[in-house]
């Protein structure tokens, strides 16, 4: 099994910092909704967000997004061999169902997190889809996950993963769910590897796709 | 080099049959476009593709966007061993210049290929990143790329992606721009092989990142 955990994934709600900013104000009337409802959004709160603390970085719900399109449409996932987790900013855990389809639309996307946020279920509670619990920070995600792990950074050491992932049968990948630089939490003592795929900086799903696509090639035996 | 060939991608304006029906005329008059410079989509104009010939797999501007995203985003890609072409069921054949940072959004996205369809050129003629051009039938263009071709096809022979792409330096690889079904010309003369990934169609976008990831991993040697 392949576990995926999206580490430190900036998917907030709009934070109350910013919840009076013309931008926010505007974006909430647009919408209709209350705006501590609204997931925050770097591409519309981009002119609060620079005294933000960590501004920079925050409000990426495209990368929580991808990430999961991505790994949900997967060969992997199909064959019911890969798990999928986001662990958010604040120390929320977000447990994805391998059956859901997730919309591809990014503004019914928001919806459905918002709904997550509000009602802690998606779609509902006796058979979620969704799942958001608070308070599980990433040190005991991480020590409940069940295999080898392996972090991925651009500090991390060159392999092949098809080759590397031949030795392992659990697998517990740790990608960041941020646009740029390091993770918050050191988690050197947390896990059993740190690779790197390159040295120049990819998005989170291209390390994704690239960890999901050589695991299940790992697994295989060639026909031929 | 590893070439990707998006073929009979259900990509075209709205056709002349459509223009009338109401869906259509809605649309274009809350974009403020003619609606004849307006991307057919499923998700807007499904009524009026009932009663359309293959109406079922038609407007899916969405697989072109998805399956693009995750190409250019792709670390093969930045390392300048990926071409990336896309036909169109009208015979239209788009180029793709590597270095392009395609919107993610995806409205941004549906005007840039309306753009591109209205100007042959986008940004610009003098530097394009991406190209449109006319009566490109999907023969002519399997017959000049270079290289290994190979089909992608529930219809296929299983195989181990990476094992397969170790034996060829050139490879082409053919992946349907419809949602479900057959390709619709017989390409059975112009390809050198046929390769099932899996017997469940899967999206286009999930055959690509196999494709994508495999052939990068098929000409890298573990240093462990």
């Amino acid at each position: 099994m392949l576990t995926l955990l999206l580490a430190e994934a900036e998917l907030e709600l709009v934070p109350k910092e910013v919840l009076n900013h013309p931008c926010a104000v505007a974006y909430a009337k647009k919408r209709g909704k209350k705006g501590s409802n609204i997931l925050l959004d770097s591409t519309i709160h981009h002119p609060a967000l620079k005294k933000l603390e960590d501004g920079w970085r925050r409000g990426r719900p495209d990368i929580v997004h991808f990430f999961l399109l991505i790994s949900l449409d997967s060969i992997l996932n199909y064959e019911g061999k890969l798990a999928i987790v986001v662990h958010t900013r604040e120390n929320k855990l977000i447990k994805i169902d391998r059956g859901t389809k997730l919309p591809k639309n990014y503004m019914r996307f928001i919806g459905l997190i918002e709904q997550l946020y509000q009602n802690k279920y998606v779609p509902n509670k006796e058979t979620p889809l969704l799942r958001i619990e608070n308070n599980r920070t990433i040190g005991d995600i991480i020590r409940k996950l069940k295999g080898r792990k392996i972090l991925f950074s651009e500090k991390g050491r060159n392999e092949n993963l098809c080759e590397y992932f031949k030795k392992y049968d659990d697998v517990v990948c740790i990608i960041g769910g941020f646009p740029e630089g390091n993770f918050k939490a050191n988690l050197d003592n947390l896990i059993d590897d740190k690779i790197s795929l390159s040295t120049h900086p990819f998005p989170s799903w291209t390390i994704a796709s690239e960890v999901i696509v050589s695991y299940r090639l790992s697994k295989i035996t060639s026909p031929s």
